[in-house]
């Protein structure tokens, strides 16, 4: 009975080496990652038990991918293989004044082909603390927005925590629906949401006062009053290298922000928003202060930029440090 | 004006490093390649003007595709940029007793998405000499067979010669219609036809007498009066690393052979079958003996062995060379 | 609760990349395996539930050799992490005449440094059918010796089958035990003995007639009454890249054979004589016949020269194929 | 008819991987270049119709270089082939404030043993708009020089405006003469000329103040009464790694100059002049105001460090898009 | 008769590609370096003639780090070859504010197992100027103490001047003897010391104001007067990629100082400090002034931190110049 | 003192990984290469103090080149570094029926412009037991035929055995002179001479019978009557992949032939005619008998065919072993 759970579509990512562009390639780099799966894998890599829910096609892709979510020692039981192809994405990494592109290759993927009923909820959340979406899920197909939904009613009937990142992404909802029709009700059976006030005024119209996160934080638990409380990264982009980085988060009541950090010279920079929320869910799961849990946040989604690849390899010892100023310049021998 | 137009799709081919499987690499090397494309770039490489047709989505991916042939010096003049997504495979290499596995992740590609109307085939083919197709273009969909069937008739006009290399898949041909029926007319508007009797027999209930080359080639000649001669590789198959080729060639009257070359230790023998129909088109172009077209086919399809990646890079000189006796035992200073 | 349990060390392979030696290179491969870990990761990749028992360094190196396991789908809750070092070995791939070199760098790893007392063999072999080690675990030290007769202990009284490749590496054994002494109380506690007549006359003293495998299983079932069964590959080697191979099964009664394999263009032997007692142990597991269990053995074991690395990473289908004479130069597309 | 011909050397660029040094690599990474080559690549990037103008050796290196400049959609129509070796650099990127280091093997080039009547000006500049030159061309050979007046002399015929990039190399200019006898005429018959005021004092004496580039551009106009206007980059290096970058442009009456880009975390900064006139070309034909102009110019340069390699692959919309202030922070997806 | 001789052990260093984790690689890069070593290959670079003393195994691995001494022109016929295991450590560079890890796995190496007498002291110093040992050698084994007793006994005699280099390792010092009781009479014998204030605290207890460098070498040369000079690298570390160093230097009598140099954009810091006592060597044996010396001392360690791996491959012209404030940014053609 | 000597040409082997072609990677393996200096370097790999003598140009190129020698222990003292560049070339492996293609880039190397003053061949020559040259040195300028001629006429004075490989190059001797010419007294003052009848009757037209080696040994020795020896290996070519190979070798007075190797699957054969020649060496240096001088001459060459590079990297166990009939099947552990 794994502590954690999410639930979304894992993609191979496929990357030049270095700064090249793929026109300048023969060779790319392969890594597996998803939003939701990548909370599941730093969860994982800082011993909290997760289970990542899925669909993979059947081939020797989805088997790769099968694979390299139990190399990061996350619970697989509950993924399915079945037909179809597993969707990718292809990096090019930026630097300097160029930025990173991808481009997207992820329909159909067999995830997308999920349906209502595809998961027995009630089994993959028995004994769960924590379910854990994203705005990326419910975007892909009807099926997967419908399958979301039943593990969303079911974990309010489990007690199971829920959280949302919305993690809007305008290039995908393609079938037919808005992301505001879609999202409402999947927002309104979650706890924790982790939204930037572009994202609450552009997908549901809910604005605070532009400045302050409690404005928008309060706006939006008027809208959703099951919401707890709320978070947000709050990223200032110099360059494509150059970039800083600070987390807000509102519990409710109050609003609690970390420092300013400072990242110059990043490795990778896909994955940290999942990096972040994943540093918050542990924060909560081990009994954490509100500061240290957004503390813990931020200074994950941080280190995830030292890190070639989606799942956020650093240790918690190393998050911890950075929290305390440890700022990584010392050789761990 | 091109000497030579061929018409299909191209995919990027993804295959791990060596001799490894997808479950086991971090990498993987990038080709470009496509059956008919296949045919072009060897007539290129061999000096003859040649162009492709085909739809690319215009993406990073898209155009590292058509810079792959226009780097081999194919005439990219016709192709078009759409949106969609670019066909892909994997390959995963055999050797000894292991055999070569290909996942396929081609549909639904720009180029499947392609109509009736989608290439102005007048303008393309004016001052052509030949026009190659496969199996594979009318397998992928309705629009695909439509397309190509107006090129034909343009093709009639014209008195362009057009081959047709079988190259059935049945693992394609998912929307709807059987081979038979689509191929039909199709290997009807074609003079030379490249298929062993296990196609011509599974794919229009023709047979010969499962021996004679002649026998199968005189049947298919009466139900496809317009056919004008027919060819084929015919290989044995020791291992994954170990096969034997030959060649054999109605000429409409009488039956040519090769002798039969052994193959061990193979390179890559994907696009071997393509080498074959390119050495054939080569050696009609250039004005051969029947015995020097089979030849050169049969050799050109050899040397494919020896070759990384799908492209035949051997040049006219080896091919002959190989014809005469020259094994390749002596390095070239 | 886990099929079947192996048990013993697993270590970092390294190797340069090709035909390369380590003089030649600035850059090593990595792999990770272990002779009886090699077994586990073949049954798991077969469908049955498989468990390895070791112990790691609980640093960088130990693990991602466990990662790596757990990639494999290998159950991995009963290994241990500890002070100490990852064992290793540096592998240089011959090639036609020259031989391929390895060079070990395995002791004191923390496996070699376990007691009597490391594993609780009472709950590791609850539940389980088979239990397999090697002649390498009890050469290591005198405490993996003696935490191997713990768990045969426990095998008999919970009535799990054992099987014992004798797998004789002189270069170990370095405790001031002889080989003799030590294997003789683990080999009479095993029911299953992988050995070739030279194993069983250099450590043992035990003789056939020196042609017929008939004579020296019945010599060695003298002495070791509760073996049941023995069996081995047959292995002629006419140049490191090239070999043949066949498998021998004696099943009490009579004598079975396999027919010979040419093995020629070798892509990676290690582990080929793990792939061939996995192969047994998956044939006795799936109520195979006697016969088919050492096609089973043979075919896993030919096919493992075409993987690269040491887990056996071809399918039932492929090994089935293989026996049924499918020689592998087919496409599978 | 291409709208731009650009004429000089292609060479083969060979680095070792990352930072290393050739001492320490046994793998060198291949690229193909030339300065006048460089701006014939963007400029058909960025979808203008450009040629390039060289010899190649007949050889596999020459045929390589040949298929680098069609894969990046260049007119080679007018390239001959012919005996002789290719250029060869060798580049070992520096870091911090370890200087990049080149070493040059360019000499004897096929390209060098050109004559003045080597290529047909009459044929290749018929319908062009524009031919762009740089001082290295006639530093390599008198012949290289002969064949650029040649170009020269009827590029003013039939009107088109040419471009000349001092480049001034101290290291080249073997053959004898110096570099203000030889570029004295060829620059006094080229109407856009790219010169720093270190270049034209050193060349051919003439100064400025030193501070205003008004000043040194008259002092030029009034030396080359057919120069229409005079352009630099202004690049102050902090390291090997950080560098700033502004533009400064004369249009004959007035001085135009860009905002100073900061630099930092430079990817490969060779290329970056080219990539600066490239830019002014591309603004220049495109009916761009002068401050468009220059700042297109520099942002092309700019933009060009954070490229693997010579050929500036960054779009237009990306050049654009900096001068606009976004500084490629955001991932494109 | 070399110049210069160190004294230590020699490791290969293992390191996954880029920024990568070993959990994340299949591959290592190699390298081989050892504190003692990384001087001699610097000197020998520099062109002063530099012998090393050490014990290699007899195997692939021991032959290969002998090789590549030899390459380094660095003078081994003093190295032995025997029995035993090459010390290995692996690397993981850290950026930004992950920390570079390094997990070493050097016990038992063949050197470890040197005991008093394994080297012919007094043959190996004859005509030497200048013997350097480090703090790791005798926190290695009690026979690597003694043996580097014997050597400093021998130089008294000699009159060879003797470096020591504190480099204070915790982890190190297992044999049970205390840091401070070893060290006390080797650093008695040395009269070039390189350590920190809070080296000479932690190991001798010997203070100064925690200010002045003055004050700690003072209180140094009272309690080892056998000491001529004093020198420390000053880092300050902002991030793993972002370092500033300078250098101090006590000669007896007064302090120099270099300037503060920002190293930001690290490639790889490890071996700085043996870069640092190398360059004062260096300038040392070359006749330098005070300022000289520890201005190429620094210089040598900022440069350092642009060269992947611990050979410090710089030359003497790059040191003097970033001495001289040329600080890399002008490519070298 | 080293006991040989060897001079000639040292390049730079650049070659596209594995079997692809120049046109078709971003990326060439470097290794360094000379048909004299892989003498020196087998010798000194099996023990013998071994110099070779040769110029380098003082760049970068030269530098790596020169510690290459270094690394295999190849006594480097008398190496000159000059102006010029390293002469490369380019490798393309051919496979099966393609044939491996080289692309040769070394005129006008720093080597080349030698004169005949250039050596102190006085010093070089002291106390050597052995002067090796092949027939490329001569080939390559007049200044290196002269050079040569004087190291003959020391080698004479000083009694140094001198041995010559005609290494017949065709696409050399482009200096205005006839190979015969120049080779006539070189030759002439040479005692071990390796040649095929074929070498012997297109330079010097001496012919024997066509078959009996014996009979054109006969004919040379009548020509040159200090030839004391002659010696060939024999090839024969099944494809670039498959070779056969046997040695013969005329004393003077009776021929001693090896049995024919099959070496099949062939790693890399460039380099294999130096391996027979240092074989030779080795035996005679070693006091073997006529037979065995010659066996492990061609068992050298054989074993080259699996070492990745030109130096032969084999031991000489490895080499006594196959001509003992030790294939190199079982792994040495």
């Amino acid at each position: 009975m794994p502590e954690v759970v999410s639930f979304g579509e894992v993609m191979m990512r496929l990357s030049p080496p270095g700064r090249k562009k793929i026109l300048q390639t023969d060779q790319l780099d392969i890594l597996y990652s998803g939003a939701e799966a990548n909370v599941s894998c730093a969860l994982a890599y800082w011993g909290k038990s997760a289970a990542h829910v899925t669909r993979f096609p059947d081939n020797a892709l989805g088997h790769a991918a099968l694979a390299s979510l139990r190399k990061m020692n996350v619970d697989v039981s509950f993924i399915q293989m079945s037909e179809g192809r597993l969707g990718l994405y292809f990096v090019e990494q930026g630097a300097l004044n160029r930025a990173t592109a991808i481009t997207y290759d992820r329909l159909p993927s067999a995830f997308s082909t999920i349906d209502k009923l595809a998961f027995n909820w009630d089994q993959i959340l028995e004994g769960a603390k924590w379910f854990h979406w994203t705005g990326i899920t419910p975007a892909l197909s009807q099926g997967a927005a419908d399958s979301l939904m039943e593990a969303l009613k079911v974990a309010k009937i489990k007690g199971v925590k829920v959280s949302a990142d919305i993690n809007y992404r305008s290039g995908l909802w393609q079938y037919g629906k808005t992301p505001g029709e879609v999202l409402e009700p999947l927002v309104g059976m979650s706890q924790v949401v982790v939204a930037a006030e572009s994202d609450t005024e552009s997908i549901f119209g809910i604005k605070g006062n532009g400045k302050d996160y409690a404005a928008v934080s309060e706006a939006m638990k008027k809208h959703f009053p099951g919401m707890e409380c709320m978070l947000a990264s709050q990223r200032a982009s110099i360059s494509a290298s150059h970039n800083t980085l600070s987390g807000v988060y509102w519990n409710g009541a109050e609003v609690f922000e970390t420092r300013t950090f400072d990242i110059n010279n990043i490795v990778d920079r896909i994955g940290s928003g999942d990096a972040f929320i994943s540093g918050f869910i542990f924060g909560s799961l081990s009994g954490c202060s509100d500061q240290e849990k957004i503390d813990f946040a931020a200074s994950s989604a941080v280190l995830k930029h030292a890190v070639e690849g989606d799942y956020n390899l650093v240790s918690v010892d190393e998050v911890w440090g950075l929290i305390e100023g440890n700022t990584g310049g010392r050789v761990k021998r």
